[in-house]
């Protein structure tokens, strides 16, 4: 049976280019979450599963990697431990057994690989990465806001040219269904329904609405009011009656006006169709929609219940998660800025006697703060190795032959212009150290 | 049955302070390691489970978590996928599925969690980072210099103030088998046994050597030699008439004498009775010795067939891993730096009204590239707020009520001295950042 050479099945092996990529952008996510005051967390891999089972229901249980016991419990064909299906759950576990040693409230951020074992598709896999931030212990809207103007930063920083946040709220949502007559017990069904609105023509819409057993006119008039021109003034006017309503409405203009003087206007709509399809969210509610990208790119809000559901103490939180997978799919060359090489100067070696010396100039490159190495392989080709040179992408290549020892210099050609010069021996770091400041300038 | 908040046996969670000192420490060696010319590599957290299991050896295939088959699969008990045990079965596999999109030596580093289902114990976890360099393609002994320079330069770096390479060659050892007239079926019993003479007096060791089957007097002879204070004299002495041994001792020279322009003198030895304990071995093999350590916090050499043994190629190469969890418990306060404070700016909130004011002061705070906050608490008394200012570790805490709205200013109090300025509302950046200057000033 030949052995198969490639990842398993929905993961991915990440070479030099793409990982400094993804590593730069991953850096770039850090740096804003800092500025903003949320501290690192990280969690293990794998979780006891009974921490993991039963948090977000039958089909999410479906998907997680369970680990055998190990020894002589192996046999029993029993799990104990699985990888960690997101990082929400290990943050309740965190939050539940640091509770005091972590400051309140407590602002962190998380980005990990986690694991699903979903069908693996273009751009669905089975280790990718989360990245996440989260308040917990405080119900300011401030908080809302900060996690918002967090995300705004990060993704205009990683490049992502032209996307929008649509706001709502969960009390909006139960206003309209108030405001609107509609049963409690179609509520969730509805919202389900009109969630679909991105997608699906109002017509068909309708047709689901009146399927779920709203009557006709209710459910027409609710597709109009949503998908009109003027629908956030519509469903505002329709709202205020509700106490619920109203609410929700207050909540949406503060976390507006706290982002006002941030994020330029209009790149925060309030959107009364969005739903957000989990069923945990508490109050506000937010996603980011990006041109040419179905689906969202980024998406939060608040949910004060989840954290005890999931096993934590019982504090009110609002976060937000970053689909970097999908995010760095949409920078230019999916973040991949051509590749800046392995090498800033590398070292030919003309010849064996000259291992030593030529060893000890790439010692004398990197002093200066210059990457290099020398020659590996068993050619003494100056073609040869000039052809290494340049596939290692750098600016300068060494050389020292017979010539070079006579002459006590050592040869710096240009890897760019193919010019060539001498520099001491003696002073090769500061000749070096020059040249480099003079192409920067 | 109560919840266990802690994480798995033998897993840690890392808060703020402890990982971003851990990542302090990973950037400084993958710095030193690109300095160099090696290019990171990332696979996944699993692999498939043919390509891991009977690398090792049985004992070792104990440690390996397994990952059980998912859906209807799941209740045969079988595993079909497990958790990477090292970083170099992994490697073998990258360099059979990539080998000719990969450069020509390959030289790669990687850093990353794996996992053994060891005992847990004291600095012995079943996730640990492993952090590898390995060159693969060249049979050249300036790799395994490389190798070793940059290592060297990786504990430098990160602080180890004590520490110095053992050098040896698996060709030293083989002349040594000669040099003594030892049986080549007792060969590798003796050299496990010679290895323990850092730990065992020399006589215990000679009993060990005659229990194994050596006569008396070779073991006495062999153990004195490898004993005496000139002990790599005699050994150099004893090595030249056998071919092996005099090829091994090139080796080890050619090493030293590479190296010696940039590892100050003294601080690489050879050490004939250093045996690293693998067999897979083929060439040059180097351990770092710690002041204070028992074992080694580095170790590496040649394996010029284990890439092939593993599943891979059959390539040359030579490589090195830093045992990182023992190396940062080395450094002072195990590298953690003096906690550095979460936030720059704490932004107080003294009156609901002024949450849209004090957020942008927090906003214009990032601005000047400070990182910033404001309290999310309910309090609105400055005590309580100023503490919490302290608590972040601010170096300065915004104060705006009733009084600074009247003047049209914002007080800027430094957490340090207790000093209070006011700074114009309208140019908060300005003045944030030349109060930041004149701080580093």
């Amino acid at each position: 049976m030949p052995m198969q050479f490639d990842p398993p099945s929905g993961t991915r092996d990440f070479l030099a280019a793409e990982l400094e990529a993804r590593e730069r952008a991953f850096a770039m996510i850090r740096s804003v979450f800092s500025r903003y005051g949320f501290e690192p967390l990280q969690t293990p891999a794998f979780e006891r599963l009974d921490v993991l089972l039963g948090k977000y229901g039958e089909e999410s249980d479906k998907l997680i990697f369970k680990i055998l016991r190990r020894g002589e419990r192996e046999a029993s064909g029993e799990a104990d431990l699985a990888l960690r299906y997101d990082l929400t759950v290990p943050l309740a576990r965190v939050a539940a057994a640091y509770g005091s040693q972590l400051p309140t409230p407590y602002k962190r951020y998380a980005m990990g690989p986690v694991w699903r074992a979903d069908r693996p598709g273009r751009g669905r896999f089975r280790e990718f990465v989360q990245c996440d931030l989260d308040t917990l212990g405080t119900t300011s809207a401030l908080a809302d806001a900060e996690v918002i103007c967090a995300v705004h930063d990060a993704l205009a920083e990683l490049g992502v040219s032209d996307f929008r946040f649509l706001l709502n709220s969960r009390h909006v949502l139960a206003g309209l269904l108030e405001a609107f007559g509609i049963p409690a017990d179609l509520g969730q069904g509805v919202l389900i329904t009109l969630d679909k609105l991105d997608k699906l023509a109002p017509a068909a819409v309708t047709a689901e609405l009146t399927g779920r057993g709203l009557a006709e006119s209710t459910a027409a008039e609710l597709v109009a009011a949503m998908t009109a021109p003027d629908a956030a003034e519509r469903i505002r006017a329709a709202l205020k009656p509700s106490e619920e309503g109203a609410a929700g409405l207050d909540e949406v203009d503060e976390v507006l006006s706290l982002i006002a003087a941030q994020i330029p206007a209009g790149r925060v709509e309030f959107t009364p169709r969005m739903v957000r399809g989990l069923s945990y969210y508490t109050g506000p509610i937010w996603e980011v929609a990006a041109q040419g990208v179905p689906g969202s790119i980024s998406s939060g809000g608040r949910y004060d219940h989840l954290i005890e559901q999931l096993g934590g103490p019982d504090v009110p939180a609002t976060g937000g998660s970053l689909g970097i997978e999908r995010i760095l799919l949409l920078l230019p060359e999916g973040g991949r800025v051509g590749h800046v090489g392995r090498l800033d100067v590398a070292v030919t070696l003309m010849a064996d006697e000259f291992a030593e010396r030529s060893f000890a100039f790439a010692a004398a490159a990197r002093a200066a703060g210059l990457r290099s190495s020398v020659y590996l392989g068993s050619s003494r080709k100056l073609g040869r190795q000039l052809k290494w040179a340049s596939d290692q992408g750098a600016r300068w290549a060494l050389i020292y032959g017979r010539s070079e020892q006579e002459a006590g210099t050592v040869t710096v050609r240009d890897m760019n212009s193919g010019a060539q010069s001498a520099a001491p021996v003696g002073d090769l770091p500061g000749y070096l150290a020059q040249q480099a400041a003079s192409t920067a300038g």
